[in-house]
């Protein structure tokens, strides 16, 4: 029995009926749960009835509690996790598992209390960040985006040591330029840096920019050149996003000297 | 007869010269209906004969429901159409034939009258979209465009799902992050959305920006990471169109040499 | 000796020394004209000495006017051009000979004189603007980005319709969206055009922006759709550009089954 | 001996542990002493201890310098730089060199003294910078930027210098425009050219921008058209980095099968 309600509360193998069933009641409520949560930010809408909200969160941390209780009791009917205290831990030590559990922690720590204002906004957008992450593991798409995102790990890690040299350069560049006349907005180089992702990043407010001749310069030559590598994180992930969900579709590669499968090959061929 | 009139109506099929000057004719007019819908909208314009806007338009207005009555009553000579009630509903519920429709009924429900306020600036509206998309049916870029969307429909969508679950939580972290301090520009994690689509596509206006440390770490990381996402469907429809169009002048296929399909090679040529 | 003349004048052939003496001599001028005609309009800078600036303009058209009209008078030595009437009139009309004469027919002009205000700024914005194209003649990469328009000039054609339907679809819906809240900002279509032009190329300056929930959900799915088409003339000339200066260091394409290159083939092997 | 120390001062061999040991305590020194100079500039924590910066400075311009003089003095032994006085100078005059002598020069010749306000600062930020590019050197990613900009460098300078006649051209066009409606903002030619650098980049700031007919006109127009251009240094480099770091990883380049070079054939493998 242990072994039927894990295979229900994992998602749903083609053919198991209860699983989908859960499955679609789940990501309902969790959908209903991050749409409730985020229209409760609107001052005039959350008036109407807080109670209304309360009793909501209530119920929700309910379901989710005892849904991931039995996930955490059932996890030894499988194999890799069948030491009850060992197993259960590196099971619940699994990202998508551990997320179940930021879901509904902010609740109790708030419960628990003595939790005020910064601290109080930190646990709120833990929990709704962590339910919207619940959500994503039903969504192809942002399954596909953490494949690519491991994938590319190092080339964006390559790309990002460099932007934050880059950006340091800038910043420093712009700040000795700009210190003088504009002290209040170039007042050090951090906040110089603020100056410089919004401008390398092309999204440009305007609420800082130089004025003095020598800064107008730098600026137009920073963003000329630094606005490629800037482009690049963008680039990496986003190409390697398309590649993913079109490598389904993707024509077979072969050989044109023998005409076999280039990514395949049986011992038999390889001398 | 009816038949005559149904190719007259339908895009002119090369050779036919009637349907061409009615084409002609046709373009003319919902151009310069669309140039006047524009332009109406300047009030000094507006203001130096009101009566001349609205006779343009009554008379605009006639032409296009004789025309579209024509259509209607002609599309029976298609055998696809050939029944006299269930096929001229099927052509009318076609989508070309439909906003020929949305190009006139905004003026009839407008005369039937009782529409104030909103309403009547949404029947305008519909009006003037529906007219510029009459004349798209024209364009050969539009219905390149038109094909594009459909063909490349499930990859977009699988993208802006990602796309909004990434604003989503881009705009929550951000909320939390700002609302203490800027509680008018970050009242609400729905308001928070509109920093959040205005920053991740780099158009950055200026008129909501972060002014914590905590914020502008926090928008710093998802303006270099989340605006490669937000350039997707840019990349997807651009990219398809470009595709589209140049696939009529594409470089020969075949080799000029041996005659035979350079993308493709038999067997017998492999060694 | 008219064709000596004629020679010179033209961009030096490798080895004609007199020429590229010519040549180097007349770069030098047309550029320091441009520097002078670019920092004549800092104020400071001009009232140094509103003098030295004429006289360089006169000595600068005098030697301008004397090198075009030994243009035309020596163009007859090229045998296409050798009509002493429709020859010299075909030659003064192509686009390279053209501008000479815009670069010193606004002095004439003036001279005239009864130019006031705008028609004067006119003028002088030709001349620059002219002095400036001719400067071009002598740069690769402007020759280049010359050959990449006409070479994608119908593709450019195409792409630029379709943006200019979907600008003005996207104004009209935002301006029925914004109008009422935002008179003065959105009181037109054609206004709303420079909100969505600046828009859509993601320039956002911040000068004009939708306040309206419908108007802020229209500019949202307008931007994440609407900035691909519109990097699209961004795509088109500036991969153009690289390629084209890339053509130059190209590996040689061969046809996979005879070895032979694909781009050229002699008249026997065609069967 | 002097080979010795020679060896250890430069990058670190596998396997050569007194130089990775002295790498690592290098980068520690330099990286702490970029984060020292940075936060430095915060005044509120300058304030904290004015003297433990300048200690801290001192003895890391001292150890730096003894550093210098080591590497100086021990690479003749070094068969390329043998000769004491014209190999030690072509050594010192190397980049990597050369930075590391603007990364303590600035120390000196502030205590010489007598430099005030820009020059003051001009020196600091020298200073800054050469530090943050010593650290560069431990940096894959710097290094491949480094190969990257000395690849491309034909193509870039071709680009930059169209990228400067057609920035000419929009802020001549664009100053005739609009200086009569916004004397402040387009008083002359230079000063149109932020604006032009400004939105060609899209960046956008929103401080200055046209607001007559014709020029919005032009902008829409120079937009449009003109962001393709300047989106072109930042594709040559972003591409070309991307391309070197992925070089290390391709697809395999024989066939798995035959065992025979993918990309290229003999002529006896075609039939």
């Amino acid at each position: 029995m242990k072994k039927t309600i894990y295979e229900i509360l994992q998602e749903a193998a083609p053919g198991n009926r209860v699983s989908q069933i859960f499955d679609i009641f789940l990501i309902s409520l969790i959908s209903l749960n991050v749409v409730v949560l985020v229209v409760g930010t609107v001052g005039e809408i959350h008036q109407v009835s807080p109670e209304a909200f309360q009793i909501f969160e209530i119920v929700s941390v309910a379901i989710f509690t005892v849904e991931y209780l039995l996930r955490i009791w059932s996890c030894t009917s499988n194999p890799r996790y069948r030491h009850p205290v060992l197993g259960r831990l590196s099971f619940a030590a699994l990202p998508v598992v551990f997320v179940d559990l930021l879901a509904i922690l902010p609740f109790y720590l708030a419960v628990i209390g003595g939790f005020q204002g910064a601290d109080l906004r930190f646990l709120r957008v833990i929990r709704l960040l962590a339910r919207i992450a619940r959500l994503s593991r039903y969504s192809s798409g942002m399954r596909t985006l953490a494949r690519v995102i491991h994938a590319k790990g190092n080339e964006l890690l390559t790309v990002i040591v460099v932007l934050l040299v880059l950006l340091l350069m800038a910043s420093s560049a712009m700040f000795f330029a700009e210190n003088e006349a504009q002290p209040d907005k170039f007042s050090n180089i951090p906040q110089a840096m603020w100056w410089s992702v919004i401008t390398l990043t092309t999204v440009g407010y305007g609420d800082v920019f130089p004025v003095t001749i020598l800064g107008r310069l730098l600026a137009g030559l920073i963003a000329i050149l630094g606005i490629g590598m800037f482009a690049l994180p963008a680039g990496i992930l986003g190409s390697g996003f398309v590649e993913e969900i079109r490598n389904r579709t993707d024509m077979p590669k072969v050989c044109p000297h023998c005409g076999k499968d280039i990514l395949h090959s049986t011992s038999s061929e390889q001398g």
